[in-house]
Parts: structure tokens; C-alpha cells; sequence
């Protein structure tokens, strides 16, 4: 009876259980949910056969190989920096590795000891970094093979609400993952490709250099660029590209707002403000803002960013709360962390809500010189706050893969990432199967 | 004989040691200026008397600890982070030390073994840090001695170009001390404190939160803040001091021009750009502007950073020659070193520029209730490229210091920086005789 251990049952790892709960017994294999907090774990594997929860500690190297050395494959739901150990141990025992996380430095050095003991330790296979690199890769794969040169890739991700859940939110926005990385996003200078020439946008300009994307049914999105994109051309094999970006989509209005926290100073996270233990949402707004005792917070703040008091940008930060009196309820923090803390109070999804991940690629080429453009996207809705379109993208990559290494169906060793057609075309497909579908479509270049 | 060693004879340490070479034979002092470059130090001390050039390496651990051991004190003008060396012979020979260099951790360490063998190592004895600790502590003393209440403590200080030099220069500026410095100041966080309470500006606002400043018979002076006003407080006492603000001074108009450097990511250090080689001053500053073949770079810049193109702004970096077909010249780079190397095109000066000093406080207390201000300046002025006001202002404390603690008039022991009365009073006075004075007025308050 094969065996499948996966570490940590958080809110991640919801669908990835799920989807291998309802598949185990078909093949006879059993499934291990293993977690910090028992009772999380037990909560996954509650009336499901050949389930089982345990109380699980990374750091308990005896634990750790004797579990791993029990199982046939393992699921690392741990935070990346906690991979490695996993990593090890799996390369000790001889046992397959997946997670959902870019591949470490760390982790890339294991590659050669993987391939000599026939493992696979297939990482970057939830959504993004996951899904965005096998819908992608098969579009470049068979533009490739037509013997057509690729000239252009964009492609962009967001982790949204659900229309249905955006009403009376002027953000259409709330936190639908780690809030620590929405706050951060976009640190550092961005670099990318454009018809040849490199570009740098620094942090400060980022939320103001966004494109807009129509997809079809959904709307209008707005997408700002990642760090990173330069890092694909090599990824992706793609070092002769004019233009290669990477994004993440927003609601339309959202940048712009959100830019205000930038200029502010208020997403920064080098170093601690003083007396945070009694500050409000207002006096926090207020030390990023020259000293003026006549004038009001709001006033200060909408003629230094050149806003209009009645302005959409203006709306949002009020309807965030962030000019009231209200204590901010930490004892201590960055602007980023207070920022954080206070922004959760009203982007927290509530049971009713609904998240969205909105995926879309644009890939331009040349057909016997002829200028040629495919789109292609996906839009996957959650169910509630707990069966989340977030988690299901995530999760669902993952469970299909473990599945078809455990069937043998994936051959590849090493350390892996799904840009190989024998990786991500049985994926896509499981995927689709199981209603993430994307749509391609031939546009028209006139 | 005493023996005065001076580490490093660039331009920095010409005043210093032409200080002391006009006063060492009236007290029977020897001075070697030692240089890994034995021409300069040669140069140095030509036609004096009981002078001596030494090629000398800091990291020869013998020629050090024999050098440190045959003098009675030792100034050095090494880089800041290469002092720890001569300190710790200078401990282990029980040798006086003086630099114009901030306290490290490393060298505050060494305080109590300093003061056990009854030596004195007087850091921060420059400009600035320096004089303005000195010109500083001796009003802030003043007010508190009187029983009177310090509330408002800001400074200012600049190294600038004199009236006669700045014709035909919109930037009214050139570089007068460290280019790189000049290139990457400001950047980081912000901190200080106004009437209370704590204030934080990102570096990308820095640039545009100025304070106009008029001095007398010079005209008007724009500020920007300093990094570090917050260690103020500890290092003055000022710990319930209400307003708190260090900074720098440049000609008005400077700062806004500076910003489109900033806003445009020009001076980010954290990267280095693809293609330097072979790029042109135009195709720098294109890079960081948005991908559009029948737009002009100066249409594109002024469009984004919402300038007019017949701006000040604008021609100022005409001026520079920014927009020119250019090749840059070097071989690789990051925004910060491409931008440095561009600006000594048209920064670096001439044999006929003269520099300036500018140095201004303002203090604000209470005396019975009633508020008072205090204005206090100084302005020094270059003889030419070689007598620098930088150099004077750098070098004349040192030496002033040396000569004092040869003569056993300052008896502090241990880590010292100038800011206790013993220290700062026969300084002060060595410079006012050497021509660098103060202006202390009394503003009247309405």
C-alpha cells in the first residue's frame, strides 16, 4: 500500500487533501496529514478511510525520518525555508519530494544526488509559481514546434474576489493570502523587456505604470509588474524575446490607491516606528505628513499627493478606516506591519465571500514573418472562505502530480519544475478535468 | 621631540597639515605625513622643516605598529572603516588617536582600555561630524546653563559652491567632497521629530519636504533632511527636546531637479543595468522611461515626472547633458555609479572654483515662559581647487585638537567626540582665530 505523507494541513493544503482523499481508495494508497496542531490535521481527515492525522514537528529530525522513510511520496505544505529539511530526508530515504515553492538555492543542489537515486523532487507546481508556467510553457511549446518565432510573453496572475463579492468594497479587493506579501509586493526595482531594451521601474513608480487587460466575462483588470521577470528568460528558455513581462492583476483603481500607501512611506518595512503601542490609524497616516496643527490629517495628506478631497483614492482610504481614531492595537511594528494590521480589519474575507484567481498569458509571434497574437486565460472561483479558488489552484497541481508520479506516469528525475511537456500536459489535463480549463484563443493583429 | 603621524595625505589633510607645519617648530614637534603614495605625501611637506614624507601601507602590520610606536599622536585620514587598525596599535602603543570619522561600534568598544591607559581618542573632530557638534553644544550649553528650556534644535549644513563659482550653473553645484556620497544621499528612511512628535519621510518624497533658509549676505539656502536625526537626541541629551532636524543644504531649485533623478530610479545602488558598455547617457535615462518608438526621451520624462519642457527642471538636466548620444564611458554599473559617472561630465571642479561651507542652526528655548530663538551660523569660503573650504573645515579642528592635546590642555580621556565644554571651547576658539567664525544673533519672536 503506497503512502503519501503531506506536512501541514493549513488552509493551503485544503484542496491538495481533499483531492487525494477522494482518489486513495481507488488505487489502494494511503494518505498521511501531518501538522503542528493535531486537531487541524484530524479536522482534514475526519471520515475519510485510509486517512490518517498526525502530530508533526519538522524540527524533530527522529520523527521526521522515521516518517519520511514510511512514506512513498512527500507534500511539503511548510513554509519554503522549511523545504530543505524535508529535502534531505527524502534524498536519505529515497522518497519523491513536491512542493508548491520556487526552488532554493539550497534545494537546486540536491539535483544531481535526486537523479542518481531516481527521485523527483518536482517543485514551483502550485498556481504561481505552478500553473502560470504550465499553461504557458504548452502555448510556447507549440508555437516552438509550428517552427514560429515568439516575440512577446506577458502574463499575469491575481489572487481577487469573486464579482459577487466585491460589491460595496471600493478596493474590489481583500486579503485572499499571506497579507505580508501584499503589503511588501513590488520591494525592490523592477526589471523586464520591452521590444528589446531592458526597463527598471523603481518601487515608488510601480503602481503607476500599469496596463489594462479586458478579459472576456470578467471585466476590466489592472496589472502591475513583478520583479522578476528577467529571472524567465532562462527559466523558460527564452533568451532571443523583445518583450517579456510578468504581473499581477488588480481591479481597476486599486494601484493608483494603493500607490498612496507607497508615497506615504507607510508600506516600508526597515525599520520600527516609535510609540506604536498607543497609536491610532490616524496618528500613523499622520507621521508620514508634515507637522501642521491647523490643518486636518486629510487635508494634509490629499494636497501632498495632489488628490482631490472628494476623490475615488480618497474614498478608499476613508472607507479603509485609516483616518479614525482607533487604536491600532499592536505594541509594536514597521509601517508595513501596522499597515498590515490595520488593513486586515476590513480585507479579511468572511465566510460568505468569495475569492477569484484571474490567470492570463499574451503571446505574441511571427508566422512566416506574419505578425501573429494568442491570448489565453482562466478564472477560477472559490466556493467560501474555506474551499478557496486560492487553495483549489494551489492544492489541485500538487494532487494531480503526486498522483501521476505515484502511477509512474512521470518519468522525469531531479530537481524539477513543470516546464516539460511530460510534466505539465498530464497536469493540465487532470486540471481541466476537475474544471480549471483555459481558454486560448488566435487574435487578430491587424 | 613630539612626533605627530598623519595616516593618508589626499586632499582632505592639506589644512591639517599645513596647520601643523606652521606650528610645529614653534613647539619642537616633528610631523611625518605617511601615504601609500609616496609623491603626495612628498609634496606634502616639501620645504618645511622637521618634516617627513613615509610611504606607508595600514595593512603592514609591522611599518604600523612601528610607526604608531615611535609617535605621540596619531591623525587619521584613512576611509572610515580602515581607523580600527591605527587604534588598536595605537592602544597597544599607548598613543593618542584623532579622526574626523563617526564612532563605530569597534572603535566604542575600545573606550574603557583607552581610558584605563589614560589616552584620548577624539572621533567626529571635522566638519561634520565636528564643528557642528562643537558650534552646537556650545549654544545648546549656553541656554541650559542660564536655566533655560531647549525646544526646537535644527542644523543645517553644506558643501557648496562660493557666489563667484556658481554663474552659468543652473545646478548652482558641483562636487566639492565624495561624488558617491553625494549620489546616494538621503537614501533610506528619514527620521525626526517635530513639536513632539515622531515624522518619517521615504527617500522618494525626501527630495521635495525642503525648508528654505535665508542667511545673511548669502541669500537663500534649501535643506533637505538628514538620515539620522533621532541619535541626536541621546548623543545631545535632547531627550525632551520637541523638534528635532539635521540636514543639508543646496542652492533653491537644486532639490526639485534632484527628485526626477530619484523619481525616475537613477540613483538606486541595489543593481547593476545590462549593456553599460556600449550605452549612451540617453539610452541611461531611456531605461527607466516607458517603451515608445515615436516619442522623445524629453517628451517621455517630462509627460511622466509632469514637467513642462521648457522647465527649470528640464534644462537643468539639458545641462548635464543627459539627453545627449553619449557613450557613458564605463564598463559596467549600477543606476547609482552610471548616474555618478555622468555628473563628473559637468561637477567635477576647475582650478578656478572656489567652494563654500555653509553651517546654520537654529535654536529655539524657553527663558520664563517666553520663547527665544537663536540663529547661529558660518560660512567658509575655498581658495581654489586645491585649498579647499572642505579641506579647512576638515582639517583645522583636527589639527587645533592636536595641538591641544600635545599641550596637555584637553585632558578628557577615553572615546570622546567634541561635545563637552573642555573639548569644544579651545577649538572653537583655534578657529575663530584661524578665520572660521560663527554668527550667533538673537531673533526676536512675535
Amino acid at each position: 500500500m503506497k503512502r503519501i505523507l503531506i506536512l501541514g494541513a493549513g488552509r493551503s493544503a485544503t484542496s491538495l487533501i481533499k483531492y487525494l482523499l477522494n482518489i486513495n481508495n481507488t488505487y489502494g494508497w494511503e494518505v498521511v496529514v501531518a501538522d503542528f496542531d493535531i486537531q487541524l490535521a484530524k479536522s482534514k481527515v475526519q471520515g475519510y478511510d485510509n486517512a490518517y492525522a498526525l502530530t508533526f514537528d519538522i524540527f524533530n529530525e527522529k520523527q521526521r525520518n522515521e516518517e519520511i522513510s514510511k512514506a512513498d511520496i512527500v507534500i511539503s505544505m511548510l513554509p519554503a525555508s522549511l523545504h530543505i529539511h524535508a529535502a534531505e530526508a527524502c534524498l536519505e530515504h529515497s522518497k519523491n519530494l513536491l512542493t508548491a515553492s520556487y526552488v532554493s538555492d539550497e534545494i537546486k543542489t540536491l539535483d544531481n544526488d535526486a537523479k542518481a537515486k531516481g527521485l523527483i523532487f518536482l517543485m514551483e507546481c502550485g498556481l504561481d509559481p505552478g500553473i502560470d508556467h504550465m499553461s504557458a510553457m504548452r502555448v510556447i511549446n507549440k508555437i516552438r514546434k509550428s517552427g514560429n518565432k515568439l516575440t512577446t510573453f506577458e502574463t499575469f496572475t491575481g489572487g481577487l474576489l469573486a464579482p459577487e463579492s466585491e460589491e460595496h468594497n471600493p478596493w474590489k479587493y481583500k486579503f485572499t493570502w499571506n497579507p505580508r506579501n501584499v503589503v511588501l509586493a513590488g520591494q525592490g526595482t523592477v526589471k523586464f523587456i520591452q521590444e528589446g531594451r531592458y526597463k527598471y521601474i523603481p518601487y515608488h513608480r510601480l503602481f503607476r505604470r500599469t496596463e489594462i487587460v479586458e478579459i472576456p466575462e470578467y471585466g476590466y483588470f489592472e496589472g502591475y509588474a513583478n520583479r522578476d521577470s528577467l529571472k524567465y528568460l532562462e527559466v523558460y528558455g527564452l533568451e532571443d524575446i523583445e518583450t517579456l513581462y510578468r504581473g499581477t492583476f488588480r481591479r481597476p483603481g486599486y494601484c493608483r490607491a494603493w500607490d498612496l500607501f507607497v508615497q506615504l512611506g507607510a508600506t516600508e518595512d526597515s525599520y520600527y516606528l516609535e510609540g506604536v503601542d498607543k497609536m491610532t490609524h490616524r496618528q500613523f497616516i499622520n507621521s508620514f505628513l508634515s507637522y501642521n496643527p491647523h490643518d486636518s490629517v486629510e487635508l494634509k495628506l490629499a494636497h501632498y499627493l495632489h488628490l482631490d478631497i472628494d476623490s475615488e483614492e480618497m474614498f478608499k482610504l476613508r472607507w479603509l478606516g485609516v483616518f479614525e481614531d482607533e487604536l491600532i492595537g499592536i505594541e509594536k511594528g514597521t509601517p508595513a506591519q501596522i499597515l498590515e494590521h490595520i488593513l486586515k480589519k476590513k480585507w479579511t474575507i468572511d465566510e460568505h465571500d468569495k475569492d477569484m484567481i484571474v490567470m492570463w498569458h499574451k503571446f505574441e509571434y511571427l508566422e512566416n514573418g506574419q505578425p501573429k497574437k494568442i491570448h489565453s486565460h482562466s478564472v477560477v472561483k472559490g466556493e467560501n472562505a474555506e474551499d478557496t479558488a486560492m487553495a483549489k489552484t494551489v492544492g489541485l497541481p500538487l494532487g494531480i502530480a503526486a498522483e501521476l508520479i505515484l502511477k509512474g506516469e512521470i518519468k522525469a528525475k531531479g530537481v524539477q519544475i513543470p516546464i516539460i511537456e511530460e510534466i505539465y500536459d498530464p497536469i493540465l489535463n487532470g486540471l481541466a478535468e476537475a474544471g480549471v480549463t483555459f481558454i486560448e484563443q488566435e487574435i487578430s493583429v491587424e
